[in-house]
C-alpha cells in the first residue's frame, strides 16, 4: 500500500539543468547535485508511481527543451525548466505504486527524470515492459521512441515500396540505424552517410546498408548522392537538415518523399541555415513532412509484433553507446551533437 | 480531305525565343518573326491538325523553359528551343484536320506555338471546347491548366476542410483567385497577398476574400501573418517561395499543408533564396507538397462539372489582363514577373 509516512528518505542524484542555452551546448549547462534526497514512497492517496531509473535516453531532440520558449512560438513539446532535473525517456522499475495499473516490481518505459529515482505522476505516458529476454536498454532505443520513430517514419510518412533507393543521414543513430534494416528488410536500395569511418564501417558491415559514406570527407555532397543514386532517391529519411537537405533536394526523383525526423546540424545554430534547392519540390512533385512519434504511440504493439521476431532471428540487430552512472549523462547527451556517440546513446544509472 | 498540294501559303507572324535565357528575362530575348508563312492544310497522310490560334496563354512556368537544361537536372518539362517559337497553353480553332478526332471548326485548347496558326501533332494533349457560353479565353485560365492547377492543388494537395485558415499568395494570379474562391465556398477562412492596392481590393471587394494584404508594403512578412492568423495557417497555397514562405513556416499551425504551386519570386534569380524555418516541419508536423497540373488533367470533365455551374451562378468570377495582338506577347509574358498583370494574362491573337 501506498505510504509515505514514517520512511527514510534515500540520497537521490539529480542532473539538474543551470539555465536555458543558447548555441553550442556545454557539459557545465547542466550541473550534478549529490545532496538531495527521496522517499521511496509514493504520497498517500497520490496514483503515482516511485520508481528507480536504470536506463536513461540521450536524444537529439532534447536539445530543443534546453531553448527559452518563445512567447507565440513554442514548439510541440515543453522546455526544461532552469533549476530542475532533465527529463526524457528511461527504463525504470516500480518500486512502490499508487497506481492500479502498476505495481512494485514491474519494469517501464516512459518519461522520467536524470536521477536515481522517480516520483512520476504522468502515468498515462508510460509503456509496461513485458519481454524481458532482449537487452532492457533496448525500450530507450530500438523498442522506444526511436525505434517507434523510425517504425512511423518509414512506414507512414516515406510510403515505402519494395526496390525505391532509400538515403538515411545520421543513419547509424538511435533512429537511422533501424530505418536502413526496416528498408533493407523491404527490398530497398539502402545508402547511409555517417560522419566517422567506424560508422560507415557499421553500416556497411553490421547494419547491412548497400552503400555508406562519412559526409565529413565529402567536399561536394550533390556530387556524393549522385555517386551513389545515379537514377536518383526515392525516399530520404532526414535527421541532419541544411546542406545534406539541398543536396538531396538536387538528387531526388519525381514523386520523392522526404520524411523529416530531425535536422540535428541546425538545433545549434543561432539562425538555421538556408535551404536554397526548394523549387525542386514543384519541378519532381516531392512531398516532404514532418513527424513526431508522439502521435504514433498506438502503433507500439503493432511494432514489436514486427520487431522482436526479427531481434531474436537476428535480421536486426542494434548498436549502442553505453555512458556508466548518472555523472556521466550530461556530457553524453553534449556527445550527440558533436557526434562522439557510436549508435544510441544510452546512460546506465542502475543495472537492477 | 488533308492535303498540302496546290494551296496558297498565308503569312504566319511568329514570337520566336531568341537564345537561353538567364537572369531577369527581357522582351529582347524574344522577337517577332514576321516573314515566316504557313499552309493552311495539314500534310497529305498526317494525323495533325492546323489550327489558327486564338488566345494565347502567358504562365510563369514558362520561365524555366527559357533555361539552358543542366544536363542530368532536368525538370519535368523540355526547354524551349532557341530559333523557334515559344510554346505554350492557348485557344485555337481548327482550319484542317488529319485526325478523325478533330473537324475542321471544332475549338480547342491546350498545347499550341506563339504564332498565328500551328500545325499539332501532338494532339493527345488537346481538349476539345464544348461549352462556348463562357468567354473563350478563360480555357487559358479559369477554365484551362491555371484552372485545374486551382482545383488539384486545393482538393487533392491541400485536403482542406470547413472553417480551416487559408493563406493564398500572389492571390489575384490565374490560379490564385480560384483558390480562394474555391476554399471561400468550402467555408474556409481565406487570406490573399498581392503586389498592389489595385490587386488587394479585387481580392477583397471581387473576390470576396476575407482578408488581404500588400506584401510590398509589409516591412516584416512574419508580422503581417501573425496580424491576418492569430490562430496560424492551416493551409498556404504557395505561389512565390522565399521570404513569403519562410514567414509561413513560422505562422503555420500543427499539421498545416503546403500546396508548392509555383515559386515566382525565385525564377529569376541566379541563386535562390535561402529557406530558414523548415524546422518548423517537425514541430508542427507540417507537410510540404509539390505539384504539376499535367498529373491532374483526368480531372477535368469533374472540375468542369463543378464551375461552370458556379460561374453561370455568379459565384466564381475571373479576371483577366488581356494584351492584343501577338506583337504584346513578349511583354505580356516578362510583365508576369514584374506584377505588372492584374489576373490572369492572355494574349489575344484573333476573336474568332
Amino acid at each position: 500500500m501506498a505510504s509515505g509516512g514514517g520512511v527514510d528518505e534515500v540520497r537521490n542524484k539529480q542532473v539538474i539543468l543551470k539555465d536555458y542555452v543558447s548555441g553550442f551546448p556545454k557539459e557545465s549547462d547542466m550541473y550534478l547535485n549529490a545532496s538531495g534526497t527521496i522517499k521511496l514512497k509514493v504520497p498517500e492517496s497520490s496514483n503515482a508511481i516511485l520508481v528507480k531509473n536504470m536506463y536513461l535516453s540521450c536524444d537529439p531532440y532534447m536539445r530543443g527543451r534546453m531553448k527559452q520558449p518563445i512567447p507565440g512560438n513554442e514548439t510541440y513539446i515543453e522546455p526544461f525548466k532552469p533549476g530542475s532535473p532533465i527529463v526524457g525517456n528511461g527504463v525504470a522499475k516500480v518500486l512502490d505504486s499508487g497506481h492500479p495499473d502498476f505495481k512494485k516490481g514491474d519494469l517501464i518505459w516512459g518519461v522520467t527524470g536524470w536521477e536515481e529515482y522517480s516520483l512520476i505522476t504522468a502515468t498515462q505516458t508510460l509503456f509496461k515492459i513485458h519481454h524481458t529476454d532482449v537487452p532492457l536498454s533496448y525500450y530507450t532505443g530500438l523498442l522506444g521512441m526511436p525505434g517507434i520513430t523510425a517504425y512511423a517514419g518509414f512506414y507512414e510518412i516515406c510510403s515505402p515500396k519494395k526496390g525505391e533507393h532509400v538515403f538515411i543521414s545520421a543513419a547509424s543513430g538511435a533512429v537511422g540505424q533501424l530505418v536502413g534494416q526496416l528498408a533493407k528488410l523491404l527490398g530497398c536500395y539502402v545508402v547511409g552517410s555517417a560522419g566517422s569511418k567506424e560508422k560507415v564501417d557499421l553500416l556497411k558491415n553490421k547494419f547491412g546498408f548497400n552503400e555508406a559514406f562519412n559526409y565529413k570527407e565529402e567536399p561536394d555532397l550533390h556530387e556524393a548522392l549522385k555517386r551513389y543514386f545515379p537514377e536518383g532517391i526515392d525516399i530520404y529519411f532526414e535527421n541532419v537538415g541544411g546542406k545534406m537537405l539541398d543536396a538531396v533536394l538536387l538528387n531526388v526523383r519525381a514523386h520523392g518523399r522526404i520524411a523529416v525526423c530531425g535536422m540535428i546540424s541546425q538545433y545549434n545554430l543561432e539562425h538555421p541555415e538556408g535551404v536554397h534547392n526548394l523549387m525542386t519540390v514543384i519541378w519532381k512533385r516531392v512531398r516532404i513532412e514532418g513527424f513526431v512519434c508522439d502521435e504514433y504511440c498506438h502503433l507500439f504493439p503493432k511494432f514489436l509484433e514486427l520487431v522482436l521476431p526479427y531481434i531474436k532471428e537476428g535480421k536486426i540487430t542494434y548498436v549502442e553507446d553505453v555512458a556508466e552512472g548518472l555523472e556521466s549523462a550530461p556530457a553524453a547527451l553534449i556527445g550527440l551533437f558533436t557526434g562522439r556517440n557510436v549508435g544510441k546513446q544510452v546512460v546506465v544509472v542502475a543495472r537492477e
